[in-house]
């Protein structure tokens, strides 16, 4: 070899950006178990638990549960390209970098789309989607992102559900950055089709997407016309393989799934109430802390999405000073801002392993000092003491 | 929890079926360190190190060569959803399941495609693929697996290379058996686009598919008048995120990166040449301790590949029989038959980790068991002494 490599040895990093987030130690664990085949009847009954354990996290009783062999954007197309056929027509709702990738997706899947746009950092108001889906004529699906990666922003679902009811369309719901560790009722707010990320709440190393669909969804695609554009994708097949069939699909990820279903009795064990319970409070402490300081959150106060944090950079201090400082100093990653929010935003993630107490404290502290460093004075103390009320009141 | 989910502790698999095979521990256990974000100069030198990794192994200087975020079906389809726009003529070769997934796939990103088809268990003959290209017209690609993991059919491809660059059209190989077992010369074999998977003889989990993009196909891409119908797999914007630019698309499967990087070291340990001596060496004692029992393989002599070791169940032996025993009572796993071999054949991978002397042997008088059980009686010592003789010749 020209070049000698050395062992894999990645430095600390205390994870509280937008995901991927730290990981138990019993998820990498399981993750490092031998390999089996993938029709291996041990990987079978594996399988078998993995979707059960996701049923019960998804809040459904859907059959078609299951992980997608790809990161969360291949659930986001896996759920378009499986129900959108080419001059369907969609609405999507646009509110962020991540709505506006549903409008791409929805597009390159040959839809005819309308959009429902606000500005970035705003939720999206029903009675604006009930107009459009008013004029647009027969839709096939309304789709919405639950929790808004790039700017904080929360959206209330069980209102736009009954809008898509009414207009018999199937309710998609990106819940990415919200599932296991924000309240999310798939069944009780019927939605049709869902994904989510392993690296975000769920506290999994990035590599799987977890997909739900009700069986007015499912039907949806055993009705299509058209076959599915994308092959690795198909969940006519892919369902084979998940399902009683055991049809060979492609090969799944083995090691990834191990990893998952850990990360799943992890989640259950704590329970989805305390969960979300702990996801809350971890968020407002931060909050509180924030705004003591001086600082504001990007998305209004009752649309604040607990695992993921976004504040507004104060004026005279510069984004990638305070983030380097932050890594360098403190091992500590929080990310950038997004799309209309570059420069002008930080994303902390409060999720899964990072929701902790102590994890808030720090970064209080941590962002004080950052800012410091560049003349921007803020009153650490009434910062941490702001989160001490929270945490003991 | 209404159901207790115990720890996860597969048993003992020694994997000799057609992939995932074997993993060294150190493969595992560099996908175990503590995750990085995917914007991490730690992890974006990683990144580097293994698309260096890449290149040697693909034997390539192409600038375009990373791990599609996927299994190796992804990469399949991330070749084909790049270079193919609606409309365009594309030569599919198709002499078992994966040649028709190729065909399927190209079909899908809107191809008319020309199958040049013979039957499964046979390689391509180039005079034909010439035949239907001179009637083609203008064609954009050709394509070709190499080691046929339905069948272990071997395919040479610089003859059909020069076809391909005498019609103007891109030359495309699944490499997804081949890689790292077999000798493939990206660059000296003139051919455009590359895809693989890292659970056949690159010996890692499933769950990516390295590709490698010769710079006339890079340019095929930049030169498209329409969007990529994936956004997922749209290689002008993934391109960026591997490139210098590093903007992010999706977030990248950090762990997985982790293990193919250590797995492609431990291919340059070794190094290509005597990693391909080896691969060929085994298969060759396994082969004629097969036919010394009486056996045949399925491909013919010349265009075996080392890796997929197809083998013809005899009359009087059923499939299944055979392949639960040898789960039940050696922990091995082979695999059955796919497409028109199904019931047929049984499947034999000896790759990476699983390509071994050893196993060679066992599985021979494992087999030769297997198959007593049913009443086919083999000469088990005229069978490993085969294989004793290639090996100590």
């Amino acid at each position: 070899m020209e070049k000698e490599f050395s062992q894999l040895k990645p430095g600390y990093r205390l994870l509280l950006g937008p995901g991927p987030v730290d990981t138990s130690p019993r998820v990498l664990r399981a993750m490092s178990a031998n390999v089996l085949g993938h029709l291996d009847h041990q990987f079978l009954e594996i399988m078998n638990e993995t979707m059960d354990l996701l049923r019960k996290v998804f809040q459904t009783k859907n059959k078609l549960t299951l992980p997608m062999s790809g990161t969360g954007s291949a659930g986001m197309e896996a759920v378009m390209v499986n129900l959108i056929e080419p001059g369907d027509r969609a609405i999507v709702c646009v509110n962020g970098v991540f709505g506006q990738r549903m409008r791409d997706i929805a597009e390159r899947c040959g839809a005819h789309v309308y959009s429902v746009e606000v500005p970035f950092g705003q939720p999206i108001d029903p009675d604006h989607v009930k107009e459009v889906a008013e004029k647009a004529g027969k839709i096939k699906l309304i789709s919405v992102v639950h929790a808004e990666t790039s700017t904080g922003v929360l959206q209330p679902l069980p209102e736009l559900s009954e809008i898509a009811k009414q207009y018999d369309a199937l309710f998609v719901v990106d819940a990415v950055t919200s599932l296991a560790g924000i309240d999310l009722k798939v069944d009780d707010w019927g939605i049709d089709a869902c994904y989510s990320g392993t690296q975000k709440a769920l506290s999994c190393p990035p590599g799987l997407s977890p997909v739900t669909f009700s069986s007015r969804a499912a039907e949806a695609i055993a009705k299509r016309k058209s076959k599915v554009r994308s092959w690795y994708l198909d969940l006519s097949m892919i369902g084979d393989y998940w399902g009683k069939e055991r049809v060979y699909h492609h090969t799944a990820p083995i090691n990834m799934i191990y990893g998952l279903r850990e990360a799943l009795q992890i989640v259950l064990e704590e329970g989805l109430e305390e969960r979300f319970a702990r996801h809350k409070l971890n968020s407002e402490a931060f909050i509180r802390g924030i705004e003591a300081m001086g600082l504001n959150m990007i998305a209004p106060e009752g649309y604040r999405t607990p695992t993921l944090n976004a504040v507004r950079i104060p004026e005279g201090v510069e984004d990638i000073g305070v983030r380097n400082y932050l890594l360098d100093k403190y091992g500590i990653e929080i990310g950038g801002g997004l799309g209309d929010f570059k420069g002008k935003a930080w994303r902390v993630g409060l999720m899964g392993e990072s929701s902790r107490k102590n994890n808030v404290i720090l970064l209080l502290a941590a962002l004080a000092d950052s800012m410091e460093q560049q003349g921007h004075k803020v009153d650490v103390g009434a910062s941490i003491q702001a989160a001490f009320d929270v945490y003991n009141s």
